[in-house]
């Protein structure tokens, strides 16, 4: 393998960073955008950071769990996602048809024919959001003082892109927080100046913004607007493809009572419980550290090293 | 939390073992059968094993990836998936229409209504088999003595139970061998050695045996009868369940030239490559684990304890 040369934030070519990751075996193209594989060296990265959060949050006594990469399709029905997101969704969808169909369906295969229409939508749906499988689960009414509970799951977006930040299937490290409002405003307010610290610790020029998510079509945009002005959501971006149009690596969602009404997550009187969310996109902050610091994390600055390695 | 007895393997109650999980918070149930979450001690379980795996193999010098839930639809196309498991795929569709169908997509599921003919097939499918988007990534002439890689991959089969150990969406640790037919064998048979000898120091009754896939249908029949007799297939199996139906923990294929022909992997002579494949379901062994040494792991026989957390 070559001598890497430190690579500077300065220009606007992703498709060069691109190769570059790809030349260094940092990614491992597939035959789809977006849903390449990992190499050794970018997932020892991807992994120091997770556990760098975990340490520095491992004061505040989350409760650790894992959800699979798929969930109850009653989800998304529940909580209007497909209202809002429809084009970013990823249904399951099985063959459950006898012999005769199956041989139908093999013959178009071979023949080269699309075969969609031969499958039936399961009950999973790919997860588009690390928290959503935790509500139903929290049914009920929480303790005084509330819940926090960390993960890290994988999620699914159908937007195939070149550009190596955008993926279909990545993992974000996740908290949720459930309680009163109060708690929980002030909860993710310590987290986003927590969020700026820490990948700024690591040499990123993070840097905080309010936000909106990319809903779906005219309606949409309004619906956008109205999640600004009421500042619903923030996002942490930090250069990577450019200074000008910086990624977002993490978010942080205030979702007032949208899913304590939703799944009957209940405070002690009787209240639908607030919550929020803060969820690193980890692969984009390993993108972000590779990108600012070069493509070799063993040559990295030894301060960054020993944050991530210590 | 109660103090929990341990629990020996004798019955062959799956819904008794469910509920151990579920009311030690080691499985956090979702909506769907075999797509629930995964407590923190589970996944310490789940970890331990993984790493003690990576323990155990790290001079044989793999090379380490990871490949996202989702795959490539032209692989799963490619190698005649659809032919075998029809019945166990998942593809995953999407969205992909205008506003005004938006609209109406919106109002078929806020009226529960079915949906699933509203989408279209993407160009991902679930990876059902950890080691598939490896091959079309090796296309070319492999060195010398062939090549060794691992992963921890997320598969998916659409086979819902209410069965713990039959998921539909799992971990799988993999090892891929290609080489050589001899090289490959050899390699195979080492394994299996190795698998045995691993589950039984954890105090796991493990035992090999030569196996089939469940191919679908009638002529799937045949398939697993010539499965068999050629050996292709072996699994080394522990009771979970029960003695008399032990649950298949690990699996070891040999493809012969299937996938080095498919993709074109030559050995430098120029021959299609053989392969062969070793994946332990790590869900299932921290199953075995939690059946046999019962449902706290800090309660676990002190030589077990000192394999997983040296």
């Amino acid at each position: 393998m070559q001598a890497q040369t430190q690579v500077t934030v300065t220009d606007d070519e992703p498709e060069d960073f691109y190769r570059g990751l790809v030349k260094n075996r940092l990614i491992i193209p597939g035959g789809v955008d977006g849903a390449f594989g990992r190499g050794a060296q970018f997932e020892k990265v991807l992994e120091a950071f997770n556990a760098l959060i975990s340490r520095i949050s491992s004061d505040d006594d989350a409760e650790f769990c894992t959800f699979p990469p798929v969930i109850d399709r009653r989800i998304i029905e529940q909580v209007h996602y497909m209202d809002s997101f429809p084009d970013l969704c990823g249904a399951v969808c099985s063959f459950m048809g006898k012999e005769a169909q199956a041989r139908e369906l093999s013959e178009r295969i071979h023949a080269g024919q699309p075969w969609g229409d031969a499958l039936e939508m399961t009950q999973v749906v790919m997860n588009p959001a690390a928290c959503y499988p935790l509500y139903p689960t929290l049914t009920g009414v929480i303790p005084d003082g509330g819940r926090l509970v960390t993960m890290l799951n994988w999620v699914f977006r159908h937007e195939p892109s070149r550009e190596p930040t955008r993926m279909q299937s990545f993992r974000v490290r996740e908290f949720v927080r459930i309680g009163a409002m109060d708690d929980v405003i002030a909860w993710r307010d310590m987290w986003l100046a927590r969020g700026v610290a820490l990948l700024t610790s690591l040499g990123l020029d993070a840097i905080p913004d309010v936000a909106s998510d990319p809903f779906f079509g005219r309606g949409g945009k309004m619906m956008s607007v109205n999640q600004k002005e009421q500042k619903l959501k923030y996002e942490v971006l930090v250069p990577v493809n450019s200074v000008e149009k910086p990624t977002a690596v993490c978010s942080f969602n205030f979702h007032q009572q949208h899913f304590g009404a939703t799944f009957a997550i209940l405070t002690p009187n009787g209240d639908a419980a607030h919550t929020a969310c803060v969820g690193f996109g980890v692969e984009r902050v390993a993108l972000a550290l590779l990108k600012t610091h070069g493509l070799e994390p063993d040559k990295w600055p030894a301060r960054v090293r020993s944050c991530l390695w210590p």
